[in-house]
């Protein structure tokens, strides 16, 4: 910890500071600057929140040197985390490689037939994974219904139908073993990033876990609930940018762009991009999923669905049949140029 | 819902807006202006993203005249929800009333005498209600245990013994049937404003629910999630305003003094806050305490501690028994000069 | 400066790094950690970019030690700033004392009798300080005109007619010297925080400067544009506190209570409040009020007018005279019993 | 503008509102639905402010069906504007057209020798836009200095010596004469996007303006200020989006990648992107650069600097030209693969 007194801070302030450090086991280290005294410290600093000096008198300012992360950390895996699903029907697809990986469906499920078309248009689009949502909860929460052995059957059977593997959202502890059964992925989302019990559940199941980040929160705490995972015994992880909230009112979040490298020198995890639901509008998802590519991203997630404006809800974030296959060229024209493969 | 037609926008595009509404049971009107049409559609909104519009040729903006809560709206409730509290040795509380509720506890407990200690300082402090915290997450997450009857009970006991209602933390849908058991309030914190189950669950509890706003949290979606729990049958929701994330960075959240009077606008369910919580650091807190009294609130939150520079975390944020005992003083007469009591 | 090297960073881009401190005159200090290695370096702070050593390979943060504001800051004048003003007709008024100084006036000019009737409103609640807006430009700033030697001579009039000092705003570096003339503070509005050319005016001028916070301006920006103003030779300059922007849309902007007493604790100079721009709407500027000056606030600026819902811009904002003198009791009484006067 | 009543809203609230805009010249349609009046009014909408409604009782929300800017919109210039320059030695360039322009220069001026070696580097790249900053004036912010003659004269030199237009900063209206005398293009900085005087004095000069996004402005706040410009006579402004800021702090801005796509949709004016200025630090703005380009950017700003580590301000965030050269060669094959030219 390193903590920097305010310029003329009196001799007893500083004191006080010492001794508070060595209280608490740290060894100090003080360089008395021109107008500044500096305190280093070295000790037990992630059991210390810095913001307790921050409040002391004659204190300016105080840092943490370690982050609150460790197994998430680039530090803890240099060469970078590779995740790697294999099956019979859907082959092999690796996360974290130089190939893209495209996951793609339907924001909601409305029927059997829909779900099939919207997964037979998800391959047709080069999808290597498969997410069909619940009807989700925006305009009428209380609906939200929670998965059921018969709902994940049938969406797995659709995903293999077509060569792809399934991604399932686990919304609470008690469910994640069901969702882990029938899925190849789980899907935390965003409402749950910071659900420490399901952080925990998820850090105990079998199957690579995508964490989608919370619209406001932090490289840090997205990298801490990581953490938890990891902690927890499961060593894949995927992150995932979704779009954070900022006074900007055109798209329904802001996708940070700047995420995806920044994650990649902070961490050793893939890291994916969720342009649909960052921008809530299908008119500008193309252009963001594009962006994200170009800026790093290892897979993307797309919404698609056979008739969007049909739709009563969630169906404006989805990509329309054409436009999605579109894109899905201009993606793979992009990784071309870029040296990746799709 | 109300739709704005482009400048520009062709009799075609009016059109598909038009039968798309019709196809989805509205009644619509046209109107149409020296610069834009406008379209006002009557029927089942709640049902409708208004983003599905937005994305249509031709269209410039799409609002939706409905809130998407209504049990938490003022109009359900004009004259304002008071909940009521007694208890044999803690005698009467009411909150949304004139008189202004202290709530006071400990960041997290450390051992009986230390929470015994607290809990007789906020009883000093005037607290009518007593709040400790479990061991909190943010330093080592994964430390972060569930409540335990034991736990629970000697905490009723601590509050009981100096007169004050205990409020419990929930986490997950499953403990909520025994925080339930010993507590008189259940608290659901901010990391968990959006998770649906446990929202659910508190809703078919028979005690008030104290629900803190997300630190990204609009105004709407806070009342979408207070809604959940009215929904479920539980009338009393106590909203709490524990500061927003913004670029600044000298307090850990920025509290936002304006969400008190506009809730009180909205919304007909008492408002607290929790200035603690919000600065993150003791010496701040007091004023940002004095401010929300001032705007409104029907409560507030205070972070205590016998020593709080003693503690290894969330320390910096818990005010020291004289500041603590001050900041009561300020309050009472701030609250004598607005015509409240305290 | 303070730079932290990641965990694993090798020698040397540990050396790399002190090489080029070393190479811009900076002593250098090494302490290596279990974890870390941290270098301390002691020297021309003031023209370094800590930016510079983030991308050095192996570097995990880097902190200047130094804040880039000195003239500002608390430790150039612990004992605070107070500006005295003094007229024969106004009296004496300190900013920065225990007095609470209300300024007060009309949006934007819309004739001379308008103005005056503005004025004794003003004056009626306590005012010391009138403050007449230009007709604004935000609807359509083409109509933005600067302030001519007729209309602020008109002015002073109404302001000292009423026993009260006139405030002025400057937007151009030219047209500081014709507003010193009339006016016996400077208003820099927060469209201009950063207009350089514009503070060094204003600097330079013989009468205070009241300096409003831009709308997402750190705090730490707002003491540097205060320091060039200091710099340039003028010792009076008063902070505002006017509203960030947010995620929020329920009023204009949101009203940062917390920068009032960080900015207290972080400079000298006095703090006010702007708590009617901030909210954009008069039926919570009110409540924002009483919370700014609870919060510690120097002063308050208010918006009022005879009858705000004639104006057809601007008006939403000011209010209303019998809510004026109302929060003006509440004020007063307010302020008493936080021990200072009004 | 229409008018949502609230839920309950009384008669005579609603007659209110309807006498209030008849008395303002609105024609009012009145729409009784289930649950809330809906009031359309036709008329001065331009000259009013829809916050004067929302404050009036029985009020729950209020729309202006206009935008606050006309020239700007997409609408006034449905294919869209393309500038065009040119010149003996710099040949032809177009904005908003097929090829992406690169706009390139150093950050600051340090000397003729870097000068030259900066512009021979953009060049290379293959800028046809060259922008040399003057030093700026972040750490020191006293020792910005506006453009003179000579240094102008220098930079012009410079540029057309590699066969570039110039770029010149604006900073005061004063100034924009002699800055148009040599550059070919005048640049509106961040800080200045609403200092209003200096933008009029631009849109009457006869160069294109390129203008730069605030960094907390939104999209219409920036299309109100191009919207300044092009009343005043200057039909060939650039927009530019070089971050906002937000809770993040990894990178100093967060480039807004959604803004291009966007301003695409809402206005016809061609748009740049500032990946340098955005991210603050060289190893995170090639990935950045790459994502404005596949959003759609009709150009990019990049900083250069023949040795940016040696830089003591603002260098952190100019490219070394090896990275410089790579990103260009990388830009250039992105374009073709998106169908466009470099």
């Amino acid at each position: 910890m390193i903590i920097i007194m305010e310029k003329g801070a009196t001799e007893e302030q500083i004191e006080a500071v010492i001794e508070k450090l060595i209280g608490l086991d740290f060894n100090v280290h003080r360089s008395t600057g021109a107008v500044h005294t500096v305190l280093g410290a070295v000790g037990p600093s992630e059991l210390v929140d810095p913001d307790e000096f921050k409040v002391m008198p004659g204190v300016m300012e105080c840092y943490r040197v370690m982050t609150p992360y460790q197994r998430a950390a680039r530090a803890a895996r240099p060469e970078g985390t590779r995740i790697r699903l294999a099956g019979e029907r859907e082959g092999e697809v690796e996360l974290g490689g130089t190939r893209v990986v495209l996951m793609a469906g339907p924001g909601s499920v409305e029927g059997e037939e829909q779900l099939f078309r919207c997964a037979e248009l998800a391959a047709r689009g080069g999808a290597k994974l498969f997410r069909a949502g619940g009807l989700r909860a925006h305009l009428s929460p209380a609906s939200l219904t929670g998965p059921d052995a018969d709902s994940l059957r049938l969406m797995k059977r659709a995903a293999s139908t077509f060569g792809m593997f399934l991604v399932g959202e686990v919304v609470e502890a008690d469910s994640v073993g069901i969702v882990e059964e029938h899925a190849d992925v789980l899907l935390v989302g965003s409402r749950n990033m910071q659900n420490y019990p399901l952080l925990r559940a998820a850090g105990r199941a079998r199957r690579p876990v995508l964490l989608k980040r919370a619209p406001a929160a932090t490289l840090q705490e997205l990298l801490v609930s990581a953490d938890m995972i990891l902690d927890a015994g499961n060593p894949d992880v995927i992150l995932c940018e979704r779009g954070v909230r900022t006074y900007g009112s055109y798209t329904k979040n802001t996708l940070d762009v700047t995420a995806i490298p920044a994650l990649h020198k902070l961490s050793h995890l893939p890291v994916m991009a969720d342009p649909c639901r960052a921008a809530g509008r299908r008119d500008i998802a193309p252009a963001l999923a594009l962006a994200a590519l170009a800026a790093g991203a290892d897979g993307l997630l797309l919404d698609v669905h056979p008739d969007p404006s049909k739709v009563l809800a969630e169906g404006a974030q989805s990509l329309e049949p054409e436009q999605f296959l579109e894109l899905a060229r201009q993606l793979r024209s992009l990784a071309a140029a870029l040296g990746r493969s799709f």
